[in-house]
């Protein structure tokens, strides 16, 4: 398995896929290669590229449990000879990342990340298994302990995941998982966990739930913990089940909104 | 020059810089790495990654000329301890793509386009030159011959991009320059290009401007030519002076927004 030069599989991919792009082609890839889906080079072990995105509407859930973007069609190919949306979109919905400046005075906005902090090595902790019995847990120091003993040290810049098995629910009421009072059940990662990596030279957090901390979470400590440091989040990322622990990359397609504490993002997943 | 496995370089840089992420040294690498910049590895011929995209606030030149994205600060650090943003945003605004559905009445979405299709050989046509002589001036089938005799077929797959010289003006009024009638001066594709391109298994057409037809064209010819096929564009790319004409790679980081004709996208040269 390549683990690193996707580049070059992917080029052999479109090589072997000739006419892939004539439009019945399309559309059944598109179909096929839905989130998270691996591509026939991966299937074959021969390294692709995964979407670790979910498809972001108006029905996909929301921290603050109201629908994250909203659209107004301006013009329409019946009517204008063309399709065009207007979107209102809260800066933190679907798949997205969290820029410093969320939880922070004057940390780095989206625009102000450099690109090669968006294309780095990812590590994923796999917590799948405790999650199911125990919506609340979190990443533990020991945890990230354990993936270290595995796999060596963290690698500066990486990008560290939390695989809790959450994407799966994303089109479900357990993806936010509120109880009688409201309050959300999903896993995050421990603020002690935050701590220890910001010991590293890690640059990012990802989740694959709606928040960098736990549902119960009521102070955000983890939030306060990681972002001001000018290090970023990642929540919502699908496609986690496809990854190795070690040995892939992520490059996150983040628009350069200026000014922006954040914003969905492309994600892709380089195995 | 390692052209292709940019990944195994970005780890290099990353690790030769353990504490980039330490704060004051990420906001000056932002400073440093802003739009096009290249890195310390591809200044030494390394291998690296560009930020071909422009940073977009309520500034940026638009295509119907009214701004592109507005703001609502619905929190702020001060007051409620962190910073959101609801965003309003024409799809087509900043460095963006076009989705197939753009301009058809049921071409692909911008979240239906796979993700290896947005993984892809970029081939850069350069007509800079006579782009600064004539505005109005359109890349050519004779371009793309030019560009073949000297660098082999067109990748199966590929990005084909015009490189005008337009990015640099993506701050002034030379942007749209438009005249006293309104009418937009900037290159484009002709449609004839377009069409030899669609006979190849190239799956996207870039410009550095703000639109795949040149300023002047009332008709949409290329548009009408190309999105149907099924193929993508991207407007209003930037950092295509620092890429070679052939041998480097696209990542094109488009939000994976359901029903989307387009949008805001962070794309990632890979040299």
């Amino acid at each position: 398995m390549c683990d690193i030069c996707v580049m070059t599989a992917v080029k052999e991919q479109m090589l072997s896929r000739r006419g892939f792009f004539t439009a019945g082609a399309a559309a059944t890839a598109a179909v096929a290669l839905s989130s998270g889906a691996t591509t026939p080079a991966m299937a074959a072990g021969h390294g692709g590229v995964v979407d670790m995105t979910h498809m972001m509407d108006e029905t996909f859930p929301t921290y603050f449990g109201e629908p994250g973007i909203s659209y107004e069609a301006t013009a329409n190919f019946a009517e204008n000879g063309f399709n065009l949306n207007v979107l209102t979109v809260m800066e933190h919905t679907g798949t997205h990342i969290d820029a410093p400046l969320h939880f922070s005075a004057d940390g780095l906005s989206v625009d102000e990340i450099p690109v090669e902090s968006l294309v780095c090595p990812l590590c994923v902790v796999d917590i799948a298994a405790r999650a199911a019995d125990d919506p609340d847990t979190q990443v533990t120091p020991d945890d990230l302990s354990a993936w270290i003993a595995a796999n060596g040290e963290i690698p500066d810049g990486a990008c560290v995941a939390m695989y809790s098995g959450w994407a799966a629910k994303a089109r479900s009421d357990g993806f936010r998982n509120a109880d009688d009072e409201g309050v959300m059940h999903f896993p995050g990662f421990h603020i002690e966990a935050a701590q220890m990596l910001l010991e590293t030279g890690a640059g990012a957090i990802a989740v694959d739930t709606l928040s960098l901390d736990h549902g119960p979470s009521a102070d955000f400590a983890t939030h306060y913990a990681w972002l001001p440091a000018n290090r970023y989040g990642i929540e919502c990322i699908a496609g986690l089940d496809q990854m190795p622990a070690a040995g892939a990359s992520l490059v996150v397609g983040a628009p350069k909104t200026g000014r922006g504490t954040g914003g969905p993002a492309r994600i892709f997943g380089m195995v």
